[in-house]
């Protein structure tokens, strides 16, 4: 598939409609899509949020608690701040199950932050 | 290869020691490493320079001059901040021929945050 031909997919997510799965070196962004990606890596550009989203991605079946992932060195109101970020984002889906919210990795938000990074196409 | 078996590889780059190729789902991350990571995310985080980041990856041959790629709304001044903001977080290598500086992509850190957003693994 030549780069003029990729097609430019999009997923619907949670977070609304994310431009999908064509590489950065198919052609220019539209400034709507440049908003778009640029307000997902924004979510990953802080230390804290990148560990925590880390935390999440890599903890046992793929999903974590609040109570499994706070020890990043900062308070806890801080950590929910940050969670809320990646989750505003649409890098992180959420799921209250009794005392604690649940968080898991959003695939398809974080596979096409992925894919725009693929120099290979 | 099982996630505990990942080895974690380093590339060096022109803008230092880039931690590489390990998928967010092999571990936590390091506060080191998630704050050389966040950076990198960090330059992507604006409109702007994502669209001229896009321009340079897009552009015939790999490189693009700036009198290539300056037509993204703002002033050229903006333009060259941008473009400095990207060349100091390892994205962008630029190379001076006669009056213009020439910017390329710089693959290996690129793929160091593809390989890093890889949910297969």
């Amino acid at each position: 598939m030549s780069k003029s031909e990729v097609v430019e997919l999009r997923v619907l997510e949670e977070g609304g409609v994310v431009p999908c799965c064509r590489p950065i070196t198919a052609g220019e962004l539209s400034q709507a899509d440049a908003e778009k990606m640029a307000a997902m890596f924004k979510a990953l550009s802080d230390p804290v949020r990148l560990r925590l989203f880390s935390k999440v991605a890599s903890h046992p079946g793929g999903e974590a608690c609040v109570c499994d992932i706070a020890d990043v060195g900062v308070s806890q109101p801080t950590v929910s701040h940050h969670l809320k970020k990646l989750r505003e984002a649409g890098l992180l889906t959420s799921e209250r199950r009794g005392t604690w919210v649940y968080y898991q990795v959003a695939p398809s938000v974080v596979a096409a932050m992925a894919a725009m990074l693929d120099l290979r196409g």
